[in-house]
């Protein structure tokens, strides 16, 4: 077993998706949807497969009719003409691009900021490749025993701009956040981004929630911003985008002197991204606009988020309200797991909130995600009395998760 | 850009497979099929994209579904009862299988024994792990300006035990053989294991094409082997068992020790592989046996196989007869380029066997994959008056490759 390997812990998702099943318990953990994608995506898939063309190996680059789709989806969003050939990259989901990035810049000991919390795979994905991990947190600024926008979650500017180093190479940015459900503002964004452009730092910027905002807070993107496009990578998802997060279709969107060393670790790492699947996102792009899917889907998980926060607003448990992404952190003080609940083992070594999460998929039977898995040891204690509820569900598993969540009252 | 991606060469797939397209050539070079996969494997995957379950993450090991079919498929191959909880990982692709292999289990300066032509991405997978590949040759022991069986194509043995030393940790077998079509024996098998053995090696089996070999020589299992099953991780591919070769699907089979830290990379390097394709190979291996699809499939090979090498028999261009894969190395001596033929600078950088397929491919119209390309610098001398086609192709692709190669008569 290689060093890189060797201190993982059992990773979030493959204990709580397996014990969600095995209680029966409604899931809102792992962040993946129970309803259909949209047919005509669907459709697209079914008709792919049929076709000689989509079954065999894919340009490591990704297909021409879904780099030619996203260049035409997203230039008007990056207000320039984006060059198809050369300034995107189809990954094996948006993991993979990520990881494929920090293959491809980081040699041993470079350093990568990262704001906490963080999407847990970061971690393994830098330190798999020789980096190292540098955290400054995302502090609430407001009352988290009350509801609070989640824009009150703040980054101290100073303190971020005090974690680079010489060695700093890269800072990962995710707006729209996970977990917090944050959209950054634009003023956060410029500096961020100022303090990129005067250490000369590569920006990550995860988008992959980038069509799921709710008004008025709109995702805003921070390679538009001036002289920035030159020094961002932004990565985006189609499992996020259109409801298929077992597609595994990512994409990397920046300058070709950016996206090559990337583009040339992931050429080694999986050579392509599956055939049918890309066509039928290319498909997804092409159609999106005229069928006004975008707004239709944010206006779905508008109502959706509704639904859940009123389940905690009528339990009395404080939310940060999401400004995009399908996350709702709760505050769980009052939630009273008993204190002689029997747990297993494996939870006395994790943190208070996976005992509380455990508790609750399995004695009121809705799972939820424990987001200390989102932070760095020693900052673990800023999460441990929050739990994080995904709302990208079907109004039935939504009800059926309140009528349970009510037994807390 | 990182110093593990810094002198990546173009690899030969983005010359050759655009060249090929762009000179309307008959492309017999990267090996994907020009034919559609079987009929009861495209429905499944039509189906699978219109269920709710098959459109989201699966588990990283793999869907169960897959996990099953595999395990009664290779159980009575490998004379045991495969576990497909922890003995069977999915992967993305059979490259993705082995590059978390080595993110795995390789350490700065660990290294990897590889028998040359070797597939090009292992050296890339190996060194973006901080591993180092040592090379021994795999020489044709017979005439190669005569027709030969692949297996006079032979390792020796002594030799091969030279190139173990202390910091050896794997040796990588590949059987059936791309780009030899060589079969090993069990004879060669064993005295491989054997060292590996003796060494305390362990054993990646690259059989990719285990389901495409060639009366009389049956592909054999390492695994199989007295003591061997210990330490040999056997890589799979549905792109080369079921013609899907752009659905990206592998798998690792091996003992849940072995195959655990690769399980460990992968989840962090993809997390899991998509799941409808997942599924539609699930159902591939259901049905084959009672469709009686793998030796139907093997019958119509080995009637290609016929048909090309009869082109070269015709030309008097010797070949290596293969007992496996779907590949065919060619003597190119007696092909005369002209002398002052204007190459692309790129191309005189490269062996010569480059300009030969280059050439055969604009002028000809038949591109081929020149071998060097699976080899060492220092042995390249050895493949460069080689040319190898694929003959995963259609009958009427076959046809035209023919008419167009009789040109060089
Ligand atoms: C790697 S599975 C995680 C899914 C997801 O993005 C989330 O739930 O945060
Ligand atoms: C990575 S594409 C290579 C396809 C293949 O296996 C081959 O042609 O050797």
């Amino acid at each position: 077993r290689a060093e890189r390997v060797a201190h993982f812990e059992q990773d979030v998702w493959s204990i709580f998706t397996p014990l969600a099943l095995e209680c029966q318990a409604v899931n809102l953990g792992q962040g993946f949807m129970n309803f259909p994608p949209p047919d005509f995506v669907v459709e697209a898939a079914r008709d792919a497969v049929t076709r000689n063309d989509c079954n065999q190996y894919s340009h490591p680059k990704g297909r021409p009719r879904l780099r030619n789709a996203l260049a035409k989806s997203y230039s008007p969003l990056f207000n320039r003409t984006l060059d198809p050939e050369t300034e995107i990259v189809v990954t094996a989901g948006a993991n993979e691009g990520i990881f494929s990035i920090f293959a491809g810049y980081l040699d041993q000991g470079s350093e990568v900021i990262l704001m906490e919390p963080f999407f847990d795979q970061y971690i393994s994905n830098i330190t798999m490749n020789g980096g190292v991990p540098v955290y400054c947190p995302i502090r609430p600024a407001g009352d988290t025993s009350k509801d609070m926008p989640a824009s009150e979650w703040k980054i101290d500017i100073k303190e971020l701009e005090s974690k680079i180093t010489p060695r700093s190479k890269i800072i990962v940015l995710n707006t729209p956040h996970n977990p917090i459900g944050k959209v950054f503002s634009r003023e956060e964004l410029e500096e961020i981004g100022a303090l990129a452009t005067k250490h000369n730092l590569l920006i990550i910027s995860d988008e992959v929630y980038d069509r799921l905002y709710f008004d008025p807070l709109k995702h805003q993107r921070i390679a538009t911003l001036e002289g920035l496009w030159e020094r961002t990578i932004t990565v985006g998802s189609g499992g996020k985008t259109f409801g298929t997060t077992g597609w595994r279709i990512g994409w990397l969107i920046g300058p070709k002197a950016l996206v090559e060393p990337a583009l040339a670790a992931h050429t080694r790492i999986v050579f392509c991204v599956n055939s049918p699947l890309q066509e039928a996102v290319a498909v997804g792009f092409e159609q999106a606009d005229e069928r006004g899917f975008f707004g239709s889907q944010i206006k779905a998980y508008e109502h959706k988020r509704e639904k859940l926060l009123n389940v905690f607003r009528e339990l009395g448990l404080p939310c940060t309200i999401p400004e995009g992404s399908y996350f709702i952190l709760v505050n769980t003080d009052k939630i009273q797991v008993p204190e002689d609940y029997k747990f297993p083992d494996l939870l006395w070594k994790r943190p208070k909130d996976f005992r509380t999460c455990y508790w609750l998929t399995k004695e009121i039977g809705v799972c939820a995600i424990p987001p200390t898995e989102f932070y760095s040891k020693p900052n673990q204690v800023l999460a441990e009395n929050f739990a994080r509820f995904a709302f990208c569900k079907t109004d039935e598993t939504l009800d059926a998760a309140a009528e349970r969540l009510l037994k807390l009252k």
